[in-house]
């Protein structure tokens, strides 16, 4: 039936979703009264108009409705702490330490990460927008970079590769580079560690 | 962010679908091309008015706009062969059955199964529109009914109420009821078989 | 510890058991009471003592010290119903076909599945055992060959081989040959069956 | 059959293994040479007999054949780093520390961890015996008690037990307790880390 696959084709290229669980979909909001279905639509079609990518920091954040001067979000227009910028992949990242309410200053959204062997990494991470970021942010008091990227081959390389090209930038500007400890993260059974693992534990002991 | 949140939310009321998954979703959405957006939206927004329930199966069919005479679907319409209905639990199964190509006959959608100790069976499942139909299908040719539901303690209980249930109708109209054949489905092996399983497919060896 | 190494290089042969999990059984034994590990090494090192395979369905059985005469189990010994031989894969599969209490014939176990496109599929089965097991049975009243193998690619292309290597022989006897019935097995979705299935339920209803 | 149910009822008491698998542990051996059944009898039987738990440390070591002086093992008895004291849960957490090789201190294996709500902790691991380990120590120039326990509500309820009863001896010692680094662990996601790792990998930052 056309409207059943054309929406199903659609829930298809969802983040892992395959044809089943989209057909389903579709099932379940046939099945539903039609003010969830309209709500459902109505947020949908809202969304990007009223979510914009912040200038400063690239994370999205609610315009309501007017873009703030130069469209800049709330953490980075607000003037509190301007020490240190935490740099994440991803918007996600981005709320898990916000949540975690730990973290005061400003943050950065790399917008991804850089496969082993890219060619042109510049193309896969706001790398040239982090230097301006640092740039501008040295005399607003800026003095340390906080890599906080996952712990897996891929992301490893991304931080050496950020590193590697933002020194020059910091060392001039006598700002520090510092990356997430690392040691047991909750849950982790000590027998299924690795030696790395292990090496940082033991070292980060207190 | 309150439209994240919103859209989150609903999100979280799909079938299987938990806090991450629906907020990767939400990011998903943010980072699609406009268009893929509000594609989606309108074919949500649309869904339900363009899909409606036939009035004689109850299965989900396109109207395309215009509704068939008092709301009928193409097969229940169609006249070429109305000896056999074949009774499934929801759409889902209707379209394996479809998909499979070895039916001809009617379909009816009984819209689910009944949770052994219900109090009121007939709350859960279409046993009166069913025992409705099948009084309608005798002067047309109505000759069988084939249960074909899932091979589980629900559905064979289902099965069984539905059996008792409309068996003096069928009996006095001369109608025969039949179940799928059960034995070995495609991907079992033996040794993980239950006597049930092997009972049949011993019986049912040719 | 060349002792805990040892034991946990053979325990890695065992089926599905990988380093992590040997270990844990090596520690599992010196944890255990030493009676309990007595027992164990005991009964491992006279099970293929106590253990034979019957020289004519192939199957292991418990020997009780003397071997019958000629070497035969007590299912082939026993003379009440020779009619069927059923054929199975391997031992487990005898076993489940056994529990399940519906079969009261002979039993002969194949040893295995032909891989698709192996050279010399005679060594993966004892297929020239089965014809000789055939031509034995016939006079002792032998009127049909039920292939009771898994429903799996590998089992199907084992049956059509079997079936075309001793239809000479079974035709030239007047045996028939039959496949256990295939059909919705307990646990079986609906939904989820694939088109093969549901055509053999639909044709096997009853 | 007696002796193959045997054995696998005795397979079926290893951690992890059930009815099904543990049948076919039994099957496997049966197929195996007869060399590689002896064997595995035969590591099995001596394989308490050759494994000695340290009278000081509680971890299983090979005695081959004659126990040292008083029953210690080579690291026990070795002399060259008697500064440290690292604490684990069992043997196999041991072994990984030991294979990390960032390690040259002492062990101590607790035999386990304790449940929240046990009436009675001093039963479930060798808390006395830490104590007078620690004592013993002492003289011989221990300077720190490592807890290198999983992260996990049980494992960090014991580690709060255990620095409770053994404070006042360390206190009285001038031996410090130290626990291991947390932080990101291999592999570990930040879109997924709770509040608790993400304050520590902060905190931890290098």
């Amino acid at each position: 039936m056309p409207r059943i696959d054309n929406l199903t084709s659609l829930f298809m290229k969802f983040p892992g979703i395959g044809t089943r669980q989209s057909k389903r979909f579709v099932y379940f909001l046939l099945a539903q009264n039609p003010h969830f279905v309209e709500q459902l639509a109505y947020e949908i079609s809202i969304l990007q108009k009223s979510i914009t990518r912040c200038g400063e920091c690239f994370r999205f954040y609610t315009n309501n409705g007017k873009l703030s001067e130069n469209n800049v979000c709330d953490i980075c227009v607000n003037d509190t702490d301007n020490t240190t910028i935490l740099v994440v992949e991803k918007d996600t990242d981005f709320e898990s330490v916000k949540r975690s309410g730990n973290y005061t200053g400003k943050y950065f959204i790399l917008g991804g990460t850089i496969p082993v062997l890219t060619p042109d990494p510049t193309t896969k991470i706001r790398i040239n927008e982090l230097i301006a970021r640092i740039k501008k942010g040295a005399p607003e008091g800026l003095q340390e970079i906080i890599l906080a990227l996952s712990s897996n081959p891929e992301s490893d390389f991304t931080r050496e590769y950020i590193i590697k090209t933002i020194t020059p930038t910091t060392k001039e500007l006598g700002i520090i580079i510092t990356s997430l400890g690392r040691g047991l993260s909750t849950g982790t059974e000590l027998e299924y560690s690795d030696r790395d693992t292990i090496h940082h534990a033991l070292k980060n002991r207190r």
